[in-house]
């Protein structure tokens, strides 16, 4: 994404990026007291567009905001208009926030809700081919990244920690296991086993985090929920991260242990990555559309 | 504070609260990437304010955010004179974001802070009279409590907590020791003497929380920065929150358990209050402007 969105979604009115505002009194900006969803449309459909709400739905309600969700599809449509990319790949960002008030912890009880959105043009490649980099950095994060919570500074942080040491991401350790990376889920396979962290409060339950365990049953590759120790990380043998955008993507690094050298996508990783390919190839029919 | 600031400092401009907007690219409001201050104007001098100014620089430097606080207090001056509030008892609300950019977690290199701030009347009392109920509950928040960060979200659902059932704090309990409050720094006493969490990266070192200790010393109070089991929560003498606005408050009440049924205040904490209050009288002359 090297361009601001064209137009943004603003409380119903959609105007141009540059003014687009929101009240320095807004509760996303004073508290992080928000939440948000990015999803993806491939041609004319969203890709698991309904599970992306269904979470939305489930993220406001744990934080006790108060907003009817199944009023967005309809504004979605139109901000996809006034953006010129109704039925083209375009990648949607929706943050809701408890909206304006004066500055108070405790939740104002008859504020509207904020709700901004935008959308961009935005292609999946087939298949992710790169082999990401990473670093370990400890999960200092709250205990309900659960949440897609809009109070994110322990994200970027440890994102911008990769960033700064040319890698793409941070995978988290909390008490010396592998939790989820600073944006994307965090998978390992060892003896055709593959592992990720269970989804308690402490990782995200990433959609494509539950599209690949999906596939891991179809394809009849064993699939456990449980923790990687850090201390394992290197006997592993493949890695990969999974998410809206990144889909499935390889872990050629973590930290100084390669996992391939010259790039090389370990089998079940690929064999994954095929059948990704071929469910959004399937799916675009069958996803029930925002 | 009842009403919004009639004025609002926004990047270098002092507008109408209505009028004070910023872009939903700032990073402020898309990752709660930014920090904050509070600080208190007695008469014409701000009590502790270089104090407060240095913690700014301090958080700053924490999450690396390139901003010259030095520039901050012509521009409150400005503010103060805008908001008719030059010499009088007020609050001021600083906030410093990584400013605005293409949403993306790592850090972008060229962006500008934005700064925003306002003033309101406000006058401290003499002394908090007031006998505190609160609540406990988990410290899910994350690790760098530190920072003064507007990553807030675990801080406002647990202070909500605490309103919903008409109390006033939250208590927050990390692996079975009190930290601290939701917006306050908790002491408790016992025989004599007075305990709180150690400035680690769990609690917030306030600046009231730091005057507190400064006069135990100075009155030959017993001063440990040792944490409270919460199991022995209901042993202790006495128990009072510190913060720039709460100054020194009684706690009258954990959960279901009284320290006082009638409101009556601990000698310590009555003490320390004293203390405080004379501490403001002759401060007000001996502190360090902004």
């Amino acid at each position: 994404m090297a361009n601001y969105p064209e137009k943004v979604y603003v409380n119903g009115k959609i105007v141009p990026h540059q003014e687009a505002q929101i009240s320095i009194f807004d509760r996303g900006f004073l508290f992080g007291d928000g939440v948000y969803e990015v999803m993806v449309q491939i041609g004319d459909s969203f890709f698991y567009g309904q599970e992306h709400l269904n979470r939305l739905i489930d993220c406001l309600k744990k934080i006790n905001l108060d907003f009817d969700v199944s009023t967005l599809p309809k504004e979605v449509e139109k901000l996809l208009v006034a953006s010129k990319l109704e039925g083209k790949d375009s990648l949607v960002y929706i943050q809701v926030t408890r909206g304006v008030a004066i500055r108070k912890h405790a939740f104002p009880k008859t504020t509207k809700p904020t709700v901004i959105m935008y959308a961009i043009p935005f292609t999946l490649p087939s298949i992710n081919q790169k082999s990401i980099a990473t670093i370990t950095t400890t999960d200092n994060r709250w205990h309900r990244c659960d949440i897609k919570a809009t109070s994110l500074l322990g994200n970027v942080m440890a994102n911008d920690q990769a960033a700064e040491q040319g890698m793409y991401e941070s995978i988290f350790i909390r008490d010396g296991k592998v939790t989820e990376a600073s944006h994307c889920n965090v998978f390992f396979v060892k003896n055709d086993i593959v592992y990720t962290h269970p989804a308690d409060t402490y990782i995200l339950n990433g959609i494509t985090r539950q599209i690949v365990i999906q596939l891991c049953k179809k394809l009849h590759i064993e699939i456990r929920e449980e923790a990687i120790l850090k201390v394992n990380m290197v006997t592993m043998d493949e890695a990969f991260l999974s998410g809206t955008t990144t889909q499935i993507a390889s872990i050629g690094r973590i930290n100084n242990h390669y996992y391939s050298a010259d790039g090389t996508v370990g089998p079940i990783t690929k064999k994954l990555q095929q059948a990704f390919l071929k469910l959004k190839e399937t799916h675009v029919e069958a996803t029930i559309n925002v």
